[in-house]
C-alpha cells in the first residue's frame, strides 16, 4: 500500500483525500492545511492524522508520496521540497503562473528517479483516453484535426478571477495539455482571440478574459482548435473531437442519467450537465491516483509529467502573446 | 410511362396524385371521387381530367392502372372491376372491414396475373426497410423478438372512428403487416388486451379502444409485442426494434430536422415528431408507386399482395377474439 | 455510524461488503460465509472480522443490522433470525422460491417495528428514479402504458439456471416490481409467453425459458409490457418507458463512456452496454444503502419492502400460470 | 406561375429544373446549356424547350425570371445582362472568383428594382433556419460564439480543383456566408490557417490547400470559428452551433433515415452521412425557389442578396491575406 499524504484542505484537496483513502492499493497517511481547522476537519472526517506543517509531511518516515493541492504559488517549492525529501508527487496544476520559476523547479529536480505526475486529470477520462485509444489504433487514419470545446459552467467568483492568473493559464491550461495529448506531436504555432463577453464590465476592470477561441498547429501541419467560455449554462461542456483521414471520433458530454423526456414540445430532452470537473471527471480523477501508484510501485513514467506542465504553461504563454499582438506566434519565441 | 389514374380524392388520394404526377415512370391519367368537386379541384391542380364516374375509369384505353384510395367498402368492389377491365390495382388498406368479403373478393380475382398490390406504405420506409435487409444479411443472427411501437398524435374525429372498423381493423392492421414482414414467418397465435384510457366516456359510447398491447407468436416461437396509442402528444411514434442472438436493430422516429436545444434545465432537446403519416411516410408513399411501376412493367411480385392484406385482417380478427375471451387465440381459429 | 454485517461472500455479498465499508454512515460489522474461506477472503480485503457463523452474527451486540446475500434458501430463514435478535434487515431478492414460506415468513416477522428492506436495487438507480418523480410531477399527464425492456448478456451458467427457480421468478421478479413501482397501483391481470429461443436443448433439458413477452394491467386498466431475453449480445439492455397522456418518459441505457465513432461505414457508433447488474446499477447498490441507513437511523419506511417482495413473486406465479393455461390469469387466483 | 428558365445543365443545374419543374408556383420555360446535347437531354426529360443561346433566353417574352447554373466565369455577365432585359435572377455562388469584377458587377446594376438572389442554398436549411430563429427569438439569450464545421466526403477531382478559384472561394464561401446570417452583424477580423494534409503532393502541384481552420470576429467582439476538411470519409459534415448567455443551439448532421445497430462490438451504430449537398441540402434547395418565387411576386427582399455574394467574397480574399501574412487582418484591408 502507498501511504500518501494530502497537502492542501480545499475543494479539490478534499476529493483527493477521500478518494486516496478509498483507493484498493493506497492509504491516506494524512493531511495539511495552511489552515489548521480545515485540516482538522478532513482528518477526522477520514480517521487520519492532520500534520502541524509541510515539513512534518516531508519528514514523516509513515509518508511515501504527497498529492500537492494547496495552493498555486506553493507548488513548486513544496515539489522541490518533497524531492528533496525523497517522497514522490502528486501535484495540481499548474506547477506556478510564472515560466521562470516553472523552469528553474525543473533545474533543481533535474536528474531525480522519483515518480513527478501533474494532475492533469482530462487525460484519464475515460472516453478521452479510449478516443485517443482508438486513433493509435488506427481507426481514423492518420490525424488531420482536433476541436476541444472546454466551457465551464459560470464565471467562478471575483476572488477566483484575481488569483487564478488569467483565463489560459488556469483554464485553457487543461486544454493545452489535452491537444498536446492528442496531437502526439509539439505544437509550434499559437494564434488566440478572446474577449469579455459574459461580463464585459467585469473583465475590464480585472483585465480579463472570459470567451476565446484558440488555433494551434503542429511542426507537420496538424490543426487544432480550442474554443473556451466561461458560462456554459447548460452545464459544464467537455468535448474532444478527432478528425482524421479514415475517420472522425468525438469523446461528448456525460450525462447525470439517461433519462430522455417526449412532450408536445420537445422530444429527447436530456438532463443538463450539470456536473462541474468534481463530478464530470471522478472517475479520472480515480484514474489518476491509480496511474500514480503504478508510476512509484512499478516505476512506470506518469502519462501526465512535469515537462506536460510546463509545456502547457508555454503554449498559455504563447496565446497571451498572440493576443497582444494580434498575429501567429511561434511556440519557440517563447520556449 | 405507366398510366394510372386515382380513384378518391380525400386527403390520401390528392397525395398519391400528386406522388404519381411527380413520378418519373408514370403519369397521372386522371382522377375520379364520388363527390365531383372533389376530383375537379384535384383534376385541376395537377392538369388532368377528372372521370364522371369509376366505370369510365376502368373502360378508358387511357388508362393501365388505377390506384384505389376511396371509402373502403368500395374497396372491394373496385379492385374486382379493375381485374375484369385488365387494370392493374394499387389499393388503400384495409381490403375490407369484413374477412368474408375479402375472401369472396379473393375467390374472384383467382389466377389473375395482373398485380394487385396492397397500400402497406411502411414496408416501403427506408429506415424500416434498412432494418430488415439488415436482419436478412445475419447481422443479428436468428431473429427472437420484433416490438412494434405504433402510436398516432391524437384521436381522430368521431365521425372517422365509426366508420373506421375499429383499432385493430383501422390501426393496428399496419403493425399486424409490419410484423408478418419482419417475422419472416406467419403468426400462429395471437393475445390482445386493450381498453379505452385516452377517452373513456367515448371509448363507452361507441364500444372503442384507444390503447392497446398485442403479443403474437410464430410457428418456430418467434415472439412479437405491438403498442398502440391513440394520443402520443410528443408526436407519430413508429418504432420498429428487431432483438436476435447476435445483436439487435432499431428503426427509430425521424425528426423534421437535426436541431438540438441546450438550456439550463434540459439539454439534447429535439423537435416533436409532429409527422403524421402523409409526412413521415412521404419517402415511403413514393417507393410504394415505384415499386407498383416495376409489378406492371417488369413483372416484379408486390412487395405487399392481396393476399398480405387478407392476413393482416385475419390477425385483427383473431386479436378481437382474444380481447373477448381473455386468453392466447389459435389465428387456424380465424382462418 | 450503522454497524451492518453482510451474509454471504459470493460475487454480490463482496460487491454489497466494499459499499457497506465505504459508505459515509455505515461500517462494516463482519462477513459470514458458509465456505469459511470465503469469507476469510472479504474479512481480510476490508479489513474486518469473519464471523464462523450466522448465528454468532446475529448474537453480536456490535451488529445492528444485516445486509443478507446468502443462498436464496436460506433468505426466510435468516430474516427471521434477524428479527427475533432485533437487528434491522436488508435481504436480497427473492425472499424464497416459494410463496408459502414467503407466507410463513411474513406471518412470523409480523408487527416487528424492524426495517426490512427488500433488494430491488432497481427502484434506486438514478435514471428511473427520475423518470418516476417526473411522472409523479405530472409531466407526462395521466400513465396509460408502462414498456419494461430487460435482457441479460448472455445465458449464465447451467448451474445458476438449476438452482434459480425459472426466469420469471429469478430476472422478471425485477421487472415485476419495477412495473408495481411505476404503475403505482397493484396489476390485476398477467398474460405471459415465453419460450427456449436461445438454446431449445438446455431449455427442453431444464424446462426453462430464456425469452419472455408479459403483459399486465392494473384495476384502472393501466397496461405495462415486459420483455425479457437472456442474450442481449449488445450488452445489459435495461430501459422504461412510461407513456402518458401528455408526454412519454424513457430511461434508456448507460453506457460507460460517451466515445462516438464515426467512419466509413458507420457514424455515431458507441460502446457496448457491457455493463451487467454490478456496473449498471452500481449507484444504485449506493443509493439502496442510503436508503436503507435512513430507515434505520430516521425511521423511514423501506422505498421496496418485504411485502413489495412478496407481491413481485405472486406476479411470478401468475404469470407461469397464464404460461401454462394460456390466458389471462387474475393476481387474485394466486394471492 | 413564374416562368423560370435555367441556365447550364450540369449537375445542380439539372438539380433545379427538375425542381422548378415541380415547384406549385413555377414552371420551367426552358433550359440552357453551351454544350447543346446536355441541354437537349435536360430539355427532353423536363418536356421543355431547349434555347439556343443564353442570349435568346433573356430575350424570350415566355421567359420571367433565370436561374444561373453556368460556369463561374459566366456569373455576372449573365446577371447585367439578365438585368439589362428585365428578368429577376437566381445566381448560382460565388457571384465571381474576382472581387474587382463584382463590384463592377454592382455597379452596372446598382438601382435595379429586380431580385437578384444568390444560391446561398445553407440559409434555407430547416434546421439551420430553426436554429437561427430559436436565436432571434431570445432562446441563447446573447449570442457569443458560432462554431460551423464543414466538411465535403472526398476531394474533388482535380479539374474541379483547378478551376474551384481556391478552398476559402469555393467552399469557405458558404461558410463565411452562413457565419454572417448567424452572427447577425459583419465581422471586422479573420485569421486563417490552412494545409494539405489529404493530399500534400497535389496541394504542392496545384498550391491548394485542403483542410483549414478559420476565426472571425464581429465589430461588437462575437467570435466564430470555421473548420473545413475534403475527405470527411463518414459523410457530408455540416454542423453549426451558436454558444450563448443562456444557452447553445446545435444543428446536427441528417441521416438518410433512423435505423440503429447493436451489435457486441457497437451500439447505436447509424448509417454514414452518406448525403453530399444534392441530397443533405435537397430541402434547402426547395426553399431557396420558394423564396425566389416570393420576391418575384410578393417583391419580397431576397434573404440572400447580391451583396451577400460580394461581402463573402471579401472574408475569402481575408482569409488568403491572413494565410499568407500570418496575422489576424482586418477586413477594411480588403473592402
Amino acid at each position: 500500500m502507498l501511504r500518501m499524504a494530502v497537502l492542501g484542505c480545499g475543494r479539490i484537496g478534499q476529493m483527493h483525500a477521500a478518494n486516496v483513502a478509498r483507493h484498493p492499493r493506497a492509504t491516506l497517511a494524512g493531511v495539511y492545511d495552511l489552515h489548521a481547522p480545515s485540516a482538522a476537519k478532513v482528518a477526522e472526517a477520514q480517521g487520519v492524522r492532520a500534520f502541524a506543517s509541510a515539513e512534518e509531511v516531508f519528514a514523516s518516515p509513515q509518508v511515501d508520496a504527497v498529492l500537492i493541492a494547496t495552493a498555486t504559488p506553493t507548488h513548486a517549492d513544496y515539489i522541490e521540497m518533497a524531492v528533496a525529501a525523497g517522497k514522490a508527487v502528486l501535484c495540481e496544476k499548474p506547477i506556478d503562473l510564472n515560466l521562470a520559476r516553472v523552469n528553474a523547479c525543473a533545474d533543481r529536480i533535474k536528474g531525480t528517479k522519483l515518480p513527478i505526475q501533474l494532475g492533469f486529470n482530462r487525460r484519464y477520462d475515460p472516453g478521452h483516453s479510449a478516443a485517443r485509444k482508438a486513433m493509435q489504433a488506427g481507426e481514423i487514419g492518420e490525424l488531420h484535426q482536433v476541436i476541444i470545446t472546454s466551457r465551464d459552467p459560470s464565471l467562478p467568483p471575483r476572488a477566483y478571477l484575481e488569483a487564478a492568473g488569467g483565463l489560459f493559464r488556469d483554464m485553457t491550461i487543461h486544454d493545452f495539455d489535452l491537444a498536446r495529448f492528442m496531437l502526439g506531436e509539439e505544437p509550434t504555432e499559437v494564434f488566440a482571440l478572446a474577449g469579455a463577453l459574459i461580463d464585459p464590465a467585469l473583465g475590464a476592470e480585472l483585465n480579463e478574459i472570459d470567451s476565446a477561441m484558440v488555433i494551434l498547429r503542429t511542426g507537420s501541419g496538424k490543426q487544432c482548435h480550442i474554443n473556451n467560455s466561461r458560462t456554459a449554462v447548460y452545464g459544464y461542456d467537455q468535448r474532444v473531437e478527432l478528425m482524421g483521414s479514415k475517420g472522425m471520433l468525438i469523446s461528448d458530454n456525460r450525462k447525470p442519467h439517461e433519462l430522455r423526456r417526449f412532450t408536445a414540445t420537445r422530444t429527447e430532452g436530456a438532463e443538463p450537465y450539470q456536473f462541474f470537473f468534481l463530478e464530470r471527471y471522478l472517475e479520472a480523477f480515480m484514474a489518476e491516483i491509480d496511474g500514480f501508484v503504478d508510476c512509484v510501485e512499478q516505476g512506470a513514467q506518469p502519462l501526465a509529467s512535469f515537462e506536460d506542465g510546463r509545456r502547457a504553461l508555454i503554449l498559455a504563454e504563447a496565446a497571451y502573446r498572440s493576443l497582444a499582438e494580434r498575429r501567429l506566434v511561434q511556440v519557440a519565441e517563447i520556449a
